[in-house]
């Protein structure tokens, strides 16, 4: 079966392919392959985060999905949330744990059950379902690339599981959606 | 920079904690975290190909996204082919061509332009833009991850890049949705 196991190999590409490669650009006046090495990252205030925005809607100009990757440090993790979108998750590396309050009558999510989630696992969060994620593990980074439909998102945060669904704090634009929500917004003007 | 590289580690997670992880399944009746080793793959007929639906509409249930894992052994590619959903690549291991027809007014999809894809890039291919991904490396199999909007796909399929928009075929469901979309409608009955 494969692995999601990635060897970076040296490309040996002969020259005379190379130069009828194509320069086009996307319509956000971006590459069109773009490599990930090279996309900006930022922490957003959040030490022990890696966050990448490798397909965006405000950055990419994708309207339908989006794709992140994102790396946990060891005992990190996202805030306790929600979105009104599908959201996938691929694990690349590490392991931790996931926190899912699945949707209910209730007025605050509540005591959430616990998945372990590892390397080369995949799993989705229904859409609302009050989540988080936490590498546990001490000794490895937790890498994970996540997929969001309806770019781009707005959070719901909850201080604490116990947190009424009324008193969660939405935030939008979010951190890694500022600064490209404000260019749009300029462009428009 | 964090690089999709990714190495299978033992995991250490105490016993005490595993035993506290819940067995909750997901609304589709599979396990809400899946080990991606163990889905189904498939060639459907396309020598070379492995197909694995990560997240999959009609499997599990999602609405919006649906993610692919796919392998293309060197020399092997896609149909020339469009859909009208977004679809974002990321290319985990390997090297290949990316032909691309910007949608135009023409009656046919004519000459793509030619990309280079390489390990650790990212593109997206834009809603009904004619496309064909090839693993030209005659060295080492091309591994992609894809993520498509409006799941499950509808793929019209061309056998030349001259041949006329209004001739292309219509494939639905398409091959790897073929056995679950037979189940959906039975369960309909």
């Amino acid at each position: 079966m494969p692995k999601l196991t990635s060897i970076i190999h040296l490309l040996t590409i002969p020259l005379f392919i190379t130069a009828s490669f194509s320069s086009h650009s996307s319509a956000s006046g971006l590459p069109l392959v773009r490599d990930i090495s090279n996309l900006p990252q930022d922490n957003f205030g959040r030490p022990g985060l890696s966050h990448i925005t490798v397909a965006g809607s405000l950055m990419h100009g994708l309207k339908e999905v989006e794709v992140w990757l994102q790396t946990f440090a060891p005992g990190t993790h996202t805030p306790i949330h929600r979105h009104s979108c599908e959201e996938v998750f691929v694990v690349l590396k590490g392991s931790g744990t996931l926190y899912l309050a699945p949707s209910s009558h209730s007025k605050y999510p509540g005591k959430p059950q616990e998945f372990s989630i590892f390397s080369n696992s995949t799993f989705h969060i229904p859409v609302n379902d009050v989540h988080q994620l936490w590498n546990t593990n001490e000794e490895e980074d937790l890498q994970v690339l996540v997929v969001i439909s309806r770019p781009p998102v707005k959070i719901f945060i909850y201080d604490e599981w116990l947190m009424p669904h009324t008193a969660a704090k939405l935030k939008f634009p979010y951190y890694w959606d500022e600064e490209w929500y404000q260019s749009t917004v300029k462009d428009e003007l």
